[in-house]
């Protein structure tokens, strides 16, 4: 008779991150498993907030503007599931996530340019912070007031480890793209290759192994194809199931980067509501599935628990692929959802906040980020739907934007 | 005591595109307005298919295949809007799209990657076709059988004209962009610069005016910022309220590509299932609403009447920056997006169908496609979404999936 | 290949109901079929307005108040679906429904509780009536002004000839009612028996079955649950799809009495926004499927396009079996609902409307009427809920309610 | 700086529910406050399950057969809200309900016809129980294979005390129904007086009081139309914010009762999947409300968050006002939805579940009532929508049921 449901690993508070053994920050085959999970069953895993517990429930963004980013991304695990062997879909049924009941609060930051970035940071240089008050399913914002919605709660980060075949591949590829971009982004980074700096090998025994590690451990940063990872897809939610390739035997599942909520496309880089917290999952394998599927990457089906508005409830503006600066770029779907985010901003700065209070917002609550059109050359057409219902007053276009007063967040400079 | 909507203005199936007076198809201040409509006013509007006529209801492709280019997006219009002036803000709200009953069908094409190409042409090189029988507001195919779901439907097409500066601002600035990527992207068309060839100018008077416009006119290929125009964005569907930039005295309001359906992206180019038939719209105007709202470009509510799929019932497919043939791109969500459709294609072709079956089938189809994360570096995570209850049979990941016959789709090679 | 869909039965708005021979207003197995459908086949039909013309669009309600009710529910039909065998289950697939293009609105009425009656009849006694304009698939009303929504447009009837058996049973089972009422209920018109007086018995030729069918014929009013009728279900809208028992040979299916849109109830009995219209539908049959399905009654799936409200925008009113004089009653959800419709106009009252405007209203708008609680002895508990976003003003709680000036709607004493 | 949620009251599982003195049994305004609660103030608050610890996470149902009805509804509370008087709306936001983590099951029951009943009771006459486990927020049943689904998860039983006067008021109607149904419903219980038997008066001191409040302390079975009281409402869940009538000073909160999950009309009695767990409400008042919203029974809003289906997913029953022995009945709704879950169950008994185990399934799976028609004389219509997605094979009526081993449900004969 089933009783309550086990936690297969706690994290704490009291202890740095980084000397905890059921944690990690690189991908490596070799990272030992921290324990064993049974298909058919279902677990908690409790996760620190991405950056460790490095960000504050206070009123100053001095500690987004000087977030140590080696020090992040700590995930939980690996897990070995029995019987996984390479060749396999994992099974990831998500059936809750939770915050801690000690800990009902989360953080949205906007890095410094100089550290960290993220998508508007031509724009928005420095670094901003908004503490969320977690109700419930419910969150507020002190630091942005006038807005209340529910969090579409998920894990930003969850994938199997990769082989060292898989591995050298990604070390290959983005070594490439950062030699190539020496000269088309100089000064810019376009990628993390390994870091032997505050790497966390997990419980690797023996210097050489850890150092190893250290070495080629690929970056936690980017999602990839092959396996997951870091993919912030906020509907990979409560209820969703994703079916994970496997690449080494037992699978080696980690997961971490608990979002309480989180817009399409996360723009501030810290953009989601990041938190500590409790996720609950029911594991199965579909032995061979990455043949008998056809399948090289994840593939999901989100939750059918959401928040729901009605379509007519989205104030939905258009972005082009011609810039900021009136500059036409052929066919750039990134360049064109900047330009939905900027306009958005635009218009809600009208009704009192600040241009890093909406940046922040937009990057942690329930807005629609489509691709529209992506064959009109030269401009593809993105849309951000924007939920009015979140906001406590009128932000529609009928009647004219009225100035109120609606605070301000912190926002430290360099 | 209103009476029966009153149409604005007619198109005819037996005179050609052409030679219809109450069409056009460039983007230009000067293309004389057709009529007026009053604010307040609710119309029907008829239109063309996007082609003018150039695709029949057949099972070959060859039409695809020949297609002339220069010929293309007769839009209706431009109509007067009583007393819009520039500044104001056109609302737009679409109260009904219908194809005409005596032509209940409509079409997807492949363009051939030598006259038109799309999304994927290195890997979809040659001219195809599906052709969708209506059956009330459901449709399927012929061509593709196994699936039949509800329209969205929606213009592809719809804004005023723009002001003499605006044009210039366009033309300059399409005219940049062709000539950096000379060397970019030799062998390329990225854009099509005001072309002479079959340009519709309306009912302009005089060579005089007339050669002006078609030497000046803007093509009507890229939606644009500034007015939106051939923005392809699905959920412009009945219900939705657009909001409008006016450049010009009267607005210069047109419309037209009518689609009864069509996936986010559009990927194939031809993509959305086109049609001629009549949209019913209701005008307003927001005096000065340009500056009152803070708005340079386009913003909409969708209409709140959709085809409603459960969250879960979405396969969804990831796709990040790592090209097909492995290259590591920097923040591309054009790449990313492609990577998502790649997939898709080769999961569902296990089922029996051609590629290029899916490929139309996924540029017409209700398939949502999203901006997942856009900051994790190098790599956009991008989803498509794919609702599985569109098929008769399932699709989904739990069982392997079982080859059946699902027939073809004609493919015209060059 | 495919070409326009056909029209099975036309319907003439020149020439009386009662003489227009596809159409007929009793339920009998002997009314000649007016013509055959073949399964797969996709029809249109087209169908008067429920009171075969009798009100009009106009500001008077006196006509409601002198509706010819022995004049109503002219049916197009019945129609022989080929191959149609008692037993089998009739596969009706309404794939649209639209008004007359000549003929864009419908009407609402409260009848006299000397003629016709309703839910409320008690305390809103006197003929009434709203006019609604169709603006594509929304509507509107000069008579309660400040609400409009999207249609859920649908037929109220819909079934196949009852045989002689079935007949016979309805006929006796409400004849025991009508005489078991005579003493519970005096005064009051509980059921109505087959009816000589303008009984329409479509083609039937020769006196003897004109009178027989007229003298035994099943009246239109309530649906039933054999073959379903006037089930009066507001989302048997499009896409919908519902099995009917088949009770004689060919099916002889009918359908008639168009609904724009109707809420949950329909409580003022000519409560939906009755309109004339044309109804697309593909036919197919399940052989034997009565005994396969073990199907006795009607069942359905409803479409999957509707109008979609966030579930936290109706505002829900409770109504439990205490009466609105304060008695007590056993379980009984009739009561029940009546009480939430009760505070529902009473709750809207405040901002300006009279109870006739808001009775006509929840008849016809898309309210939710939902059986909540009915094992909690004495109490069933029922909601209504009310979809805030059809009004153009704020009617939630949170703020005390403005009168307003909204206008009235015509209402005819007796 | 906000902080952790506080706990307004927590309940025990090793102490009898009759001796905790944070919980009572009755409503009566001298049952005195237990705790006070700021406006403003979210708090979580600890119930027991309705039948305070009776049923046990076991295989067989004499713990129902034998269950003691006068040991009921342990409602927490009542909680003095600050400054509320008689004729304010307390605003009851529910932003979280959750299962005890030690204790992540539930139980659905079945009652037996001699000690309790249900709505079936004629056909269903034994006692039943299905144990439910909580996976997150889905919950699956070894009692009832082949379904899972998430819990709307939500308070039975919410509402404020009555004043003296409204109290007396239940008293009087409800007496008087039970002395008419003497000779209408022999032999039948129409409803529960006040009854000394096992009345938890709560902290109230003195036995004159405490047998006061148990001579005249209203039963909790009933919801009324006064204060709400166990309304049985499942669409008041998460995000969900009710108005309730405050009837004394202080308004004297109480909440029990929680569900997991239940389906509208909560068919079998013990019928929603029934446990103990966490409220988190956040409470605020309307000073005057009742008068300025011109409200004297609770009104809400449901929460934004549910589990969503596509509208064509729901299989929908019919059921009329004739019953299951062929009478008819006067526009009876009551009737008509019993007829609609007979149907339901007969239609799924088909698939291999037995009549017991499909009436439990339908008393707390997500179904839908709706009550469709309410004014076609004789006849009532209602619909049962059943979501086909909540079953792991196919239920639809396209394919003929095929028998399956869905194994049993315990049932205890008396």
């Amino acid at each position: 008779m089933p009783g309550k449901i086990r936690t297969a690993q706690t994290v704490s508070f009291d202890v740095p991150a980084a000397d905890q053994p059921g944690l990690h920050n690189r991908w490596h085959p070799e990272i030992p498993s921290i324990s064993s999970i049974k298909p058919g069953e279902t677990v908690k895993i409790e996760c620190l907030d991405w950056t460790g517990g490095q960000i504050g429930n206070n009123d100053s963004a001095d500690d987004v503007r000087d977030v140590d980013l080696t020090k992040i991304h700590y995930l939980t695990g690996p897990f070995d599931i029995e019987g996984a062997e390479p060749g396999d879909l994992l099974v990831v049924n998500i059936t809750d996530v939770q915050p801690f009941d000690h800990s009902p609060w989360g953080f949205t930051g906007i890095f410094s340019s100089k550290n960290g970035g993220g998508f508007l940071e031509e724009h928005y240089p420095h670094a901003s912070k908004a503490i969320w008050d977690f109700d419930g399913i419910y969150c507020t914002s002190r630091h942005i007031p006038g807005v209340r919605f529910a969090g579409l709660i998920h894990p930003g980060i969850l994938g199997c480890a990769p082989s060292a075949e898989v591995l050298a591949e990604w070390n290959t590829r983005e070594a490439d793209l950062i030699s190539t971009c020496t000269t088309s982004h100089p000064n810019k980074i376009v990628a993390q290759p390994p870091n032997e700096i505050n790497a966390h090998t997990g419980q690797a025994e023996g210097d050489e192994l850890r150092a190893k590690i250290a070495r080629e451990g690929a970056r936690t940063i980017p999602g990839r194809p092959e396996h997951g990872g870091n993919v912030d897809i906020n509907n990979i939610s409560r209820g969703s199931t994703t079916y994970l390739p496997v690449h080494v035997g037992g699978a080696k599942f980690s997961v971490g980067d608990l979002h309480f909520s989180q817009g399409d496309g996360e723009i501030s880089f810290c953009g989601a509501i990041e938190m500590a917290g409790i996720i609950t999952i029911k594991f199965d394998l579909i032995k061979d599935g990455m043949k008998t599927r056809g399948l090289k990457s994840p593939v999901f089906r989100p939750g059918d628990v959401a928040q729901l508005f009605g379509p007519s409830r989205y104030l939905t503006f258009e972005g082009f692929s011609v810039d900021e600066w009136g500059k036409q770029h052929f066919m750039d779907a990134t360049v064109a959802y900047r330009q939905a985010c900027l306009r958005a901003i635009e218009y809600l700065k009208q009704f009192g906040y600040s241009g890093e209070q909406i940046y922040l917002l937009l990057s942690c609550a329930p807005i629609k980020g489509a691709i529209a059109g992506i064959v009109d050359i030269p401009n593809v057409c993105t849309t951000l739907g924007l939920p009015m219902d979140i906001f406590d007053f009128d932000i529609s276009i009928e009647n004219a934007p009225v100035k109120r007063d609606l605070g301000t967040c912190p926002v430290s400079r360099d």
